[in-house]
Order: structure tokens, then sequence, then C-alpha cells
């Protein structure tokens, strides 16, 4: 596969929706191929199903392990209808989450533990790991702030966690940043909205010239 | 835990259902504790919601990864709501498929590899192994067959498949005889229903007389 594979990650708060809301468009204007913007489950119907399953909040009985293995599920159905075909046409792919998504929040949010979590992934992606991956870092107070004031009408089972669970999960992306410095990119959330999408702009068209003009 | 965890299992049209139907009464009597039968997604909403994904005829998108995952999440909610605590309270499960149909279905049948298959499935029982399976044997001719004359107003997605198919998942249950012979007791089930019955209830019993009286 030829295409170049982008995600974009962070916790809860950081911004990535209305990040993405304002880069994506930039992008579009200088992209050398197509770009397609998506996020799991992607508008694909099976994923869309198993997410409805995840999210329901009258689901509280649901386990740690059967949520990572139907994320996996969604993951998988995902890669093979929506992201694979678009990266052997050659395209970009700009997605909102992905496998380090999971690592943070069921391995250590939810301490089934990041090795087990990565190896059921494996299973799930056979490989797949993005080109680059934006992190947008943002500590676990103004994180949390940031929900509670945006979401305050559609909080939804995954929202609804401690202030001890966000700080697993961003602690644990900071750990992927570290072990995956090449790949992954560490972003200041907490700046400024067109400081933060200037940031994954310029990182972007400074790295792949060939894909994006400057 | 100290209770008894059966499981009983077999390629499509060895008769399970029938079997059971008959068994689980003639088990009731006989048991020295509290018996549970049940099967996957045995009644628990989060794992029916998940097996109503599977199954669904219009979910012809459905690649064979994403199939596994699902049913090792509906396993896995299966397992904390039902099994694990029947368990825990000391009493007898019987258990209509388990970790070995997504081996010979989906590792073989399917051909994702029953290695990789066992992997997955791993993450989602963490160590929980039958203390004994009833497998039902039938050559894949006889069983279409059966399948064929018992189900046409209700064939599913999974129904569906070939001859080749079934062969691989047959093969498969074998290869398992093999390389489990302590655990896993064959069952020839060409024999009349009334025989496969009284088969099945002599070797529970004569195992395992700490839980069932003769």
């Amino acid at each position: 596969m030829s295409g170049l594979f982008i995600t974009i990650e962070g916790p809860d708060g950081a911004g990535k929706t209305s990040v993405l809301d304002e880069l994506y468009p930039r992008l579009q204007l200088t992209a050398k191929r197509a770009i397609v913007k998506t996020r799991e489950p992607g508008g694909i119907p099976i994923a869309e199903k198993i997410r409805h399953v995840i999210l329901d909040p009258g689901n509280d009985q649901m386990d740690d392990r059967t949520e990572a293995l139907l994320y996996a599920a969604a993951r998988r159905q995902h890669l093979v209808e929506k992201v694979w075909p678009a990266l052997e046409a050659d395209q970009i792919v700009l997605c909102d989450r992905f496998t380090d998504s999971s690592l943070a929040y069921q391995g250590a949010g939810r301490k089934i533990g990041i090795e087990e979590v990565a190896k059921l992934n494996e299973f799930a992606v056979e490989g797949t790991v993005p080109d680059v991956t934006l992190y947008l870092d943002i500590d676990s107070d103004t994180g949390l702030q940031r929900i509670m004031k945006n979401r305050t009408n559609q909080i939804d089972r995954l929202d609804s966690e401690g202030l001890q669970f966000h700080q697993r999960v961003r602690h644990a992306y900071l750990k992927l940043v570290d072990a995956n410095p090449n790949r992954i990119i560490k972003i200041d959330a907490r700046k400024r909205l067109d400081e933060v999408v200037r940031d994954c702009f310029y990182e972007l068209l400074t790295r792949y010239p060939n894909y994006f003009q400057s």
C-alpha cells in the first residue's frame, strides 16, 4: 500500500474533533492526492451496530474485556471496508482514533494491561500501524473540565469515568509517545485551537512533501 | 471454583440440541447439586445484542476476523455474568458450545488459523477450560443432510456454508479430540438419538460420581 495513514489521538477533552474540523479542509487544499477523513465506526453498518452496543448506557454490566473485544471488532471491520481500500488506492487516510486509543483506554484506563490489549488488537489489524500519529496532549484536569463544559447534554457511558481513569489514559499515551518517537508526534493541546491546528498542519507538511504541497 | 463445567460440541447437524433436550432432564434427576443449562449468548442482554449482529443475514460484508472477535466478546460476557457465578457457587454448568467451537468454525472453517483464534479466545476466557467436553461426531454429508431437512425455514448466515467448510470444521474437531484426550470425549452421533443420549449420560456419571448419583 502506498497511501498515507494518519491517525489523531488524545484523551477526552483534548479537542480532537475541533482540530479535525479545521485541519481537514486545510489538508484537502494542499493534498496531492485524494484524502479521506474517517473515524471508527466510519459509517460501516456492521461497525455502527457494534459501536451502538458499546456506547449504550443501558449496558452497564459490560465487562472491560468484552468492551475491548467489541472495539477491536469494530476496528477490524472499519479497516477492511474503508481504510485498507483507500490506502490500496494510494489515498491519504486521516483517522480519528485507532489502536493507540484501545491501548490507552482499555489497556491502561480499564487496567486490562497494555500488552494484553496490544496482542488482541494485533489479531484485528494484522500489522497495520499508522504512518504518523498526531497525539493531542492535555492534562487530565483541563481535559475533564472541557468535557463537562461542552458535552453536558450528551454524556455517554465512557465519558462518565473519574479523574483517575483519565489520568491513567493520559499516562499511557505519554508512554506510547516515548516508545514510538518516530511515529507519534506530541502536540500541546492546551494552546489556542488555531495554534494546535497550525502545529498539526506544519508537522504533516514538513514530513510528507510527497503527499502535501506547502 | 469447585463447580463442574461441561460443554457439548459438534458440527452442525450433529444433533446437539436434540441431545441436550433429553440429556439435561436426566442429569437434573441425578445431579447432587444445582445444574444450569446454558448456551452463548445465554440470555445475557449484551451478549444477545452481539449475537444479533453476528447472525443478521444483512451483514454479508462481515469479515471473518470481525466475526471471531464478536464471538469472543459474547463468550466473555456470558462467562462473566452466568458461567463463572454458577461455578463459584459450586454448581454444574452444561454449556452448548464454547471455545472449541470458535477454534473449529473460525479457526479452521474460516481459515483464520486455530492458533490465532486460540490466542484471541484466551483474552476472553482467561484460562477457563471446560472440565469435560462431549463432542458429538458426525460426518459432514450426514450433518449437512440433517440441517437441510430440519431447518429449511430458518437458515441463518452461518448455515449457508458449503460442504468443504463443514469438512474443515469436523477435521478441526477431530484434531482437538486427539490433542485433548483427557478432556474431550468423542461420541458417535450417527447412532439413534436415545443411544447418543445414553452414551453422554454414561460418560458423565462414570467420570463424576461426586456430582451425579447413578
